[in-house]
């Protein structure tokens, strides 16, 4: 994919989420998207700057974050130019929809994609491959989504099922967004072979996205439009009007209803990919302990950020992870309850640990 | 029991044992006895001595440890009059041979008692009448043991089983001992009321324990003998004469052939009582964990010797501690194993943490 054919491309980068079941290497001060959670030497924000600047410039590429952690992410991406700082967190279709409509009042008919910045994707051949794909679809008014295609049958994302081949066939309709399933289902959804990995990569005309969001938001929509012109003309976020939104992730807000309208095109996406939603998830792509450990009769992950000696003795899938003064000792199986500590620090005060 | 009532006994505390077990609170440098394992504010050789000195002047108290610790344990015992520092270690008959030796060179026709330096011991008064009462039967030329009386079937510890009531009724004729029984045998074992805990604590007249000796281990007796002549002289052990002792458990050097010989007697112990030998037996001990700990349907123990925070999640009966820049994460069920740590470690040439 060469740069020059991805020429109307904008990108916009959500940085938010908390990574609480990441605890203890994703605090409220510093959550996932701003850890070198994989061991490269780059955070997972820095690794998708890298990803996405191999494809578009630096000065198409925007950044949605917290007002919190606009500082670090700043300071973590010293090429950024584009940096959106939310007041308050109104989830993926306020950030996404502010974002497209700055573009679109800046440059009328480009194309948007919006890619999370704490995912990993391996292959980025691959990758620019589908950002490819979906940028045609885009050009043609649809709404494309980016399918991961299921290397197991998952049960911690949502679906989407295929329909039709649309055009050349890089691109196929939607038949339906499917929630987290059960094992069994997300087997036969594997089977099938029509189903692929929710990842929220969108990618559309702004135009195209914000006159979906009228039809459906149309409040929402009016908000954001006027937002991003005082963004344009005065550079400020007005405070008041965003805090007077109410949020709603774009799945909800756009996804499913453009689906179901037939505005919507999946394209599978082969290369290597992870939401990193959870120590399980971390343990998949971590090979070797970043550790110094003993091991009798047990496996897993330990990570540290000391020169502790850990061992582990009769457990298995074990995950032990010290960060920061805290220290997590769990196993893979229970790796969605670990957002349960912070949960629980917070309830008893202990705000320093969270 | 009044201190005069005990004016014929000297005690022997030999202070040995790696506790590999208890890795990574005890190490080759520091070993379980000389640290202070139940938070008390006291070590287990610190508690051994206040218990021991409650019932004997200090001047009649003698530790028998390998050279490495004997500086640790004279720190850790200003009072103490008698060390006996081993060049190598010989198991206890030889500890406790030669201390017995020292004694009747110095004090002819003295009783002497014999308990392990890492051992806790709770209610002091049914700890010092049952030294009592093994000192009567002591007095009689029997060699005593004080059996613990079981609280549970544990399968961790070698039972002794008595026979007929000798005298007064405060002793037992003993049947036999027997080693370690699996988890049946000891459940019968606890069932029939004549089995107790065999926890090393054994009171005799120091000629009689060395008749037997004679009898029994006549070149060691002879060796010992010589070497205590030298100590009383000189002050010295003659380290080639150790080193050339082969070394022996006094279960099999006197308690099981004295016994099947009708001159020993088991006095039961009625005190609480742990020989404090896996993480295991540590959790039982401590009620609360040491640490800051949040629990997410997990529970077990902790203690760490920083300030980090711990959380568990999903896991029961957990073990976690830190101590010393090593870490320990198994659970209770695999107490037994921890020896495996240290053993790999040293295997690894990692002989800085065992």
């Amino acid at each position: 994919m060469r740069v020059d054919a991805l020429n109307d491309l904008h990108v916009i980068v959500p940085a938010g989420g908390a990574g609480t079941r990441l605890w203890p290497l994703s605090r409220a001060g510093h959550p996932k998207f701003l850890i070198d959670l994989t061991g490269t030497g780059r955070t997972l924000l820095q690794q998708t700057w890298d990803r996405l600047t191999a494809l578009v410039e630096a000065d198409r590429v925007h950044v949605v974050t917290g007002r919190a952690h606009a500082e670090a992410v700043r300071d973590q991406l010293p090429g950024l130019r584009h940096l959106l700082a939310e007041p308050t967190p109104r989830d993926s279709m306020p950030a996404i929809g502010l974002a497209a409509a700055v573009i679109e009042r800046r440059s009328p008919g480009a194309v948007v994609g919006s890619f999370a910045a704490d995912h990993v994707i391996t292959g980025d051949d691959l990758f620019a491959d589908a950002v490819g794909h979906a940028v045609a679809a885009a050009r043609e008014g649809l709404v494309a989504t980016i399918g991961i295609t299921p290397t197991e049958p998952a049960t911690a994302f949502g679906y989407i099922e295929a329909g039709a081949p649309l055009g050349t066939g890089a691109a196929f309709a939607i038949t339906r967004f499917v929630e987290k399933p059960d094992a069994t289902t997300a087997a036969g959804y594997v089977a099938s072979g029509r189903f692929s990995w929710n990842a929220g990569m969108f990618v559309s005309r702004a135009d195209v996205l914000l006159g979906h969001l009228a039809r459906h938001r149309p409040a929402l929509h009016d908000a954001l439009v006027a937002i991003a012109d005082e963004i344009v003309t005065s550079g400020e976020i007005a405070v008041g009007a965003w805090e007077a939104i109410t949020g709603v992730a774009i799945d909800h807000a756009i996804a499913e209803p453009v689906s179901l309208e037939g505005g919507m095109a999946v394209v599978p996406g082969r290369f290597g990919w992870s939401d990193v939603g959870d120590v399980d998830a971390l343990a998949e792509l971590i090979d070797e302990p970043g550790a110094d450990v003993t091991w009798v009769d047990a496996d897993g992950l330990v990570l540290t950020d000391d020169d502790t000696h850990v061992a582990v003795v009769g457990l298995h899938d074990v995950v032990v992870i010290r960060s920061g003064g805290a220290l997590l000792v769990t196993t893979r199986e229970h790796a969605q309850r670990v957002k349960d500590v912070p949960a629980a620090l917070r309830a008893a005060g202990r705000d320093d640990l969270v």
